[in-house]
């Protein structure tokens, strides 16, 4: 009796834990990822959306001395992606170059904790996320996310592996839902790649 | 009279950039520190009282393969120090060995921009924060600081120098005023260091 007790007690507090999770399925933002190895910062605004699988990223990116500006729409939905170069001014239509990419946490990312970020008693001064971390082992690869809770909006993502060293992505100014849905408007004048 | 009104308007504008604040006089919380170049990790739970210049921190600190914990209360009121290493078990009391650290951003920091941590649109999911950069250029230090606002409670702050690399700490769960007390009575039994 007080081992099956005992092992309720376990279930109950495992299915408590949080578990990794999906962000919305539609939002806009921004992030800032920065990978230390190869002096790399790219600086965008992003609108995400899974629903029609869309999303637009306005980028900046600094890589050494080099400095690009780019506005790229992936429309997973047609197989089409449109890329303005914001310095040379030309703007390409191709199939898409990149898979559509998820944000959340895979289903193994093991749960580490949870934290305040700001005043816990202060009123409108703080957000509550929850962290995970894993490891894809065929890849060689070391993550973590940082997420609210309870919505899983991402507020700090990252990798590790050997030839990359640390990846890690800020994210901020996020808005539920798709307040401008103008974004996803294709570029017209575009040539084919 | 044009000119008059643009000057005018610098100056108003001037006057609601946020200005580097310091943090509550009296709070509680957790803060993570990181020397990449040393391969330094420190753990504390930190409780700050500048009313009455106290500070307790209880830390564990990894450098290398080294483990160190510490439990150390800083009585700036008496010019004491109390240093109990968890490990050795053993405690010791001696003058202070640093001077008071104030937090919050020295005067002449400058303003980078405001962002938001987490959905602007979901409630209680999001903090503001300001982000602040300066440079001692005596020491030759670049320093940054991100507070929310408009408390000014640190979230990350950090340093760069040629001898450290970045030295970048994280703020959480930090509670307004001094909920616990019992946190700066003087442990007994220490020796003279």
């Amino acid at each position: 009796m007080i081992v099956a007790l005992a092992l309720l007690l376990v279930a109950v507090v495992n299915a408590q834990l949080p578990q990794p999770c999906q962000t919305p399925p539609q939002w806009q933002g921004k992030f800032i990822r920065r990978d230390e190895s190869k002096n790399f910062t790219q600086y965008a605004d992003i609108s995400y959306d899974l629903v029609n699988r869309r999303v637009r990223e306005v980028e900046y990116v600094e890589e050494g001395t080099d400095r690009d500006y780019e506005d790229v729409l992936y429309l997973h939905n047609i197989n089409k992606e449109y890329r303005i170069n914001l310095k040379l001014k030309n703007c390409t239509v191709s199939a898409l170059t990149r898979p559509f990419i998820h944000f959340g946490l895979p289903p193994d990312a093991k749960y580490m904790g949870t934290a305040n970020i700001g005043p816990v008693n202060f009123p409108d001064e703080h957000a509550t996320v929850i962290l995970f971390e894993g490891e894809d082992k065929q890849e060689g690869t070391f993550y973590y996310g940082e997420v609210t809770t309870p919505d899983c909006v991402p507020v700090n993502t990252g990798f590790f592996t050997n030839r990359t060293g640390y990846v890690h992505t800020s994210f901020f100014d996020i808005t539920g839902g798709i307040p401008d849905p103008s974004v996803f408007i294709p570029p017209t004048g575009c040539t084919p790649k």
